[in-house]
């Protein structure tokens, strides 16, 4: 059985894996994201991670079928741009082909929350599901529709949950619209919001917390001593994020009606049951069909899901256009 | 080539037609869907509207390949329950059977607002499109999605578009829910809201119309009127209805990115190419990827697209289940 490699760029760590089709890993390597020196670095680093991984698993490189990449951005054919988290990466860079004359084998490259929910559809959480949405909870709000056990890509950009808008003239988001599920939960936004509320007098252990621990920024394992400690706007912000997540995936599931939402992503997995009970329970009142919801359940894969779900796109067609 | 009829039963009339697999129709009739006597009575409209309409083609109607009905509620299996806008009718009645028997023909039910949209795919605005968004926007806000030229009816309830929350702890729906899409743009809604302002004294023309007319409730013509008139109250209920809908579309488009999306139902037939201007231009700031927005054009197939879309339903699969 041929096999193959898969890569997780994420904005603060690189996770490749060697699997087999079945998604069973037998190497694995991560390293942190390259801060400085732009897509190439990030792509060197990429190269290096796949390496360190095959010789884990004890092959070669080249006998792997390819290697896929789960990639933050709008991904085009095999081309990557507006990596807002990655360093210095606006403007499109042709990633499947620099990393795959290094390695010497065929890349794929796709966006990283669907190929993280394609894993969950496959091989994880939303395992016989007809038709799955996969939710990922972290800087950012991402989605992926499973529509009749496969992808739904639309246009090439379907599952935006996160710029779905749960409140007209609300809070500002990122992309400059407002009221955007992702400006109340989105762990970027949370932070700015955190640092609003010192700025007015309010108190919090948040930041003194972050910098304890040596974090450049409000991390998912920040926010979880935070509400351990009882800390009250941290609780208040997550709260809010909870009722936005709530109202998003209601008007999701009435749209879609879907038979189960599947919650990953970086604070999505740290508060794994908690989060999942959470947003069940606040999804319901939004509910048009309320005597039936959907499952909501943890994603189950863990941290190497998103590897896993790219090593899957290497027996995949290509695709045309994906855009996060 | 066998013919087929198709039934509309909306709150105000029944439309019947007899119609070929392209849609074309060789007969038609309208009766009033009777305000007495609840689902019994309906059924026997019905059943003469369809008679009328096969005398209208000159052929009996035994002679049918059998007859689709769409209608409003919700229905599973042949019956319909909970169909609001419909007299006495909360209970689950055998609507396919009923008509069936009375007829000699087999009976096909589903959505109503399904079977428009299916029309619209196959004969009308969508045709030649693999994936489509249709909003009926009339006394409620309906919807229904069609994905690889199929309607996507996900656990057999998708499309509620009119519930996809726009505004947390917004204006109270129908439902029970707060701030849903149909909370504002409903029609039913609209005319809650317009007799609260009058309440509270502002000043509109919209009920002296309705009765100078001899409306029993605010219809797509008198909203029309209205604006054609001027009137304040009501300019600032349908641009707030636009305002919702722009707000509802674009979070379904994030999610779907569907190629385009159809414009029907009651008021969005009446304002035809106004609404669509209006609908398109209110969308565009919430959409994520701006740069190319999906189509938004009216529904085609005018007043008859339901009845031809119930047509469509004889040579289709039997459903499981449709929720409205």
């Amino acid at each position: 059985m041929a096999l193959r490699g898969g890569v997780d760029l994420g904005g603060t760590k690189i996770e490749a894996v060697v699997a087999d089709e079945g998604g069973h890993v037998s190497g694995r390597a991560r390293m942190p994201t390259p801060t400085q020196g732009g897509p190439q670095a990030v792509a060197s680093a990429i190269t290096a991670a796949m390496r360190e991984a095959a010789t884990g698993a004890g092959v070669e490189v080249q006998t792997l079928a390819g290697v896929g990449v789960g990639s933050p951005g709008t991904v085009s054919d095999g081309t990557v741009s507006h990596a807002r988290n990655l360093p210095d990466w606006e403007d499109a860079f042709p990633l499947a082909e620099t990393v795959g004359a290094a390695l010497g084998v065929p890349v794929e490259v796709a966006n990283d929350v669907s190929v993280a929910v394609d894993a969950e559809a496959a091989l994880g959480a939303g395992r016989g599901r007809r038709s799955l949405l996969g939710v990922w909870w972290g800087t950012g709000v991402g989605g992926s529709i499973v529509v009749e056990g496969k992808r739904w890509l639309g246009r090439g950009a379907a599952g935006e949950i996160g710029h779905m808008v749960v409140k007209m003239g609300g809070r500002r988001c990122d992309c400059g619209n407002r009221g955007c599920l992702e400006a109340y939960a989105g762990r970027g936004s949370m932070e700015r919001r955190a640092r609003q509320l010192v700025e007015r007098g309010e108190k919090t252990d948040l930041f003194e917390l972050m910098e304890k621990h040596g974090r450049p920024r409000l991390t998912s394992g920040i926010w979880e001593r935070a509400l351990d400690k009882g800390d009250k706007v941290a609780e208040q912000l997550i709260d809010e994020a909870y009722a936005a997540l709530g109202a998003g995936i209601g008007s999701a599931v009435n749209l879609t009606d879907v038979e189960a939402v599947v919650i990953g992503g970086g604070l999505g997995t740290r508060f794994g049951d908690r989060a999942v009970t959470r947003i069940a329970s606040e999804m319901h009142p939004h509910l048009f069909v309320r005597e039936r919801p959907p499952d909501v359940i943890p994603a189950e894969l863990g941290d190497l899901g998103g590897a896993i779900g790219a090593s899957l796109l290497v027996s995949a067609a290509p695709e045309k256009q994906v855009t996060a």
